[in-house]
């Protein structure tokens, strides 16, 4: 095997530990100096590529890498650009292979979820066709957990952590003052489509009468009638309600809360949030005093707070995605594999490309209770070991220290310049 | 001295450190057992002891109150009650001091902010009066770190480092991918009348172009076009721009922005907040795809994040409002004295009452950056010691271990029940 460059990419929206997985790549090819010549990574992900702006990570210390685990967002940019279908953008493939050449890559590693499995697979396919085959390996993240054949996805257990964690410490607060001030609390969380975080929250939950005491989740058709009931009901037996909401909670006809269409005095639509449209909903019909919050990107930022089993397993894919195209393998992608003991344990297996591209995992409903407003017990024996262990970055100031990469470029060997 | 017990009570809104005081009051009046009887804490604040509503806190083990020092909340309930003017509603302080009496109550330790150490004023000034003589302590607390003659108050450290962690861990998520998505981030804090939590994101910053670029304070009148003009130039520059809102953030004429008025289509107000009315107003004149975040209870409730400096002032203050109690001193709050040391160092003092009861401190207009948005060299020199060290909970299964106290009542001795 003649040594060739490998690219890396991050795609998506960020998590705590994506970076993590960066590390793993960087760290693991840098010890197969035979093998694996520099590692380039795109500058704002796959558009990195597509304009020939690569980053050289050769560049880099050895410590600034290692301090990669401990740093949240993508250190070397990420985007939002999906591939279209090969038929509908072709150019835009050819000129992804077209830099690979170029730069005399062979290795392409693409840190995404489903869309970037599904552009990882295009890509390593028409390769082939180009007659410059290219190994792809994708290596899963998102903190929705939704990609298929995989048991949890890396970035998904930091924020089940958090949004655990600040549940438990809001309505402990909400608790301690009920009496006399609010009564309702309403914590607003991500996931558009599945319900994965949201069901996080209920590992807050150690009693019966703990909060979350409802759980708002895509899945589940919200029926206002119904849910006013079951937090006056609520009220009535703690003294207070604690309510996480997912920012996909939707109507029986398939509109988002949160774009109810309402509109303000103005004509505007109202931007008010899922959040402040429950609470609105409350106090209108019960009166209740309220509070509410919105944890939007801190939740999945928060790698102060990151799960080290996520961490852990971060780390596990990107090193296993070095390893797997050094074995020759191509267009698959690193799995986190439950074990089948009762104390919990993961192992790095193996999916193939196509079995994963453009597919979502839905939270099943096994996992939510009957009455749709909280998780069972399967859902906890399932999400309660994604976010155990803590491993904390370091601190200078009382702040942590995140490492900013020289992010220091790579000389561009095209002359053509490529349009978006 | 005959063996009297103590009274102990949380007011007002609770924090990440309040327990860590009253883990401080219990566990040092333990040490004199000749000379402090019981600790008794009213159940839901000071309207505990109107409705003789006590809770003994001799029935916690050694281990449950330790726990107290790195639980977050108000352990035995707190509440909003202000207690009027003594002319408006003598019965409350007759009724308080005739509680106090029947439990034998020689000492009063009220942990509040500036209204409780007014009502444990005019508490002790009565109880001369009625021949009751009681040593009326106030604990500072107060995460507005508005009370004066304190260098700062117990409670404040840890927003102060929730919000300045948060302010970076989110930021650099913008940064990151800010080339396609998120070019405007807002993220609301608390701080209806003063400045200092929106101020503490300042520490964020690291460098100049750092986030947070923008800080909305209370203290600064709200002028929207020159908002909207740095939003843009920082846009240009960085290609992001991270926005830090104080709630109390208002117009030229007091209005809040946050209750700008403005209705839904069915004529109700808008329950937007603050972060959402000013994403509305940045999308609408400058287009800019945004995203906001409301951290409300969760700022004050982030025990696992607490700043360790915040924990031991919270106990230092109680620690040392036993002793000032036991050393005969009464109508005085221990205070947190700053050295003159360029390396920070702190000691706790002594405050007379009647200095402290209802004055709030302001952040000094020498803190705030000349064009209003920032925060200067002297605010950093002030705040950063406050959040210094970290004071981790301990974990079982990925959350913190928070303690739960029994809270077993006293049996009640009078026989007349008080009306609040």
């Amino acid at each position: 095997m003649s040594r060739k460059n490998a690219f890396y990419a991050q795609s998506g929206g960020v998590t705590a530990v994506i970076n993590a997985s960066a590390c793993a790549v960087i760290e693991t090819a840098r010890k197969y100096p035979k093998k694996i010549g520099k590692v380039y990574a795109g500058r704002n992900g796959i558009i990195g590529a597509l304009r020939e702006d690569l980053i050289d990570t050769s560049k880099e210390t050895r410590s600034a890498i290692r301090g990669l685990l401990t740093t949240p967002s993508g250190a070397f940019g990420s985007c939002r650009h999906k591939l279209k279908s090969l038929e509908e953008n072709r150019a835009e493939y050819e000129r992804l292979i077209e830099v690979f050449k170029a730069h005399n890559i062979g290795y392409f590693f693409y840190n995404g979820g489903g869309d970037s499995a599904d552009t990882c697979l295009k890509v390593s396919e028409l390769s082939k066709t180009m007659g410059y085959p290219l190994q792809a390996i994708h290596i899963p993240k998102t903190i929705d957990n939704d990609l298929p054949h995989t048991d949890n996805c890396p970035g998904f257990g930091s924020v089940a952590k958090y949004v655990a964690i600040s549940t438990k410490e809001a309505a402990m607060d909400v608790k301690s003052m009920c009496e006399t001030s609010t009564k309702v609390f309403i914590l607003e969380v991500m996931g558009r489509h599945a319900g994965w975080i949201a069901a996080a929250a209920g590992l807050a939950q150690e009693n019966k009468k703990d909060a979350p005491h409802i759980i708002l989740f895509p899945e589940i058709t919200f029926d206002k009638k119904n849910f006013l009931k079951k937090v006056a009901a609520t009220v009535k037996l703690n003294g207070h309600c604690v309510i996480v909401a997912s920012e996909g909670t939707r109507y029986a006809d398939g509109t988002f809360l949160a774009d109810s269409g309402t509109r303000d005095a103005f004509g505007h639509a109202q931007l008010g949030g899922l959040a402040p449209t429950l609470a609105q909903m409350i106090k209108a019909d019960l009166g209740y005093k309220f509070h509410w919050a919105v944890a939007d990107y801190l939740q999945r930022a928060a790698r102060h707070i990151a799960s080290k089993t996520d961490v852990d397993q971060a780390y596990s894919v990107g090193e296993m995605a070095v390893e797997f195209a050094l074995k020759g393998k191509n267009s698959v992608m690193p799995s986190i594999v439950r074990g089948n003991t009762k104390r919990y344990k993961w192992s790095i297996g193996e999916v193939s490309l196509n079995r994963v591209a453009n597919k979502e995992k839905m939270l099943p409903r096994s996992f939510i209770s009957k009455d749709g407003y909280g998780i069972t017990k399967r859902a906890v024996e399932y999400l309660q070991p994604l976010i155990e262990g803590e491993a904390y970055p370091n601190y200078r100031k009382g702040l942590p220290r995140y490492v900013e990469l020289k992010n220091i470029g790579v000389q561009k060997k095209l002359r053509s310049n490529f349009k978006l």
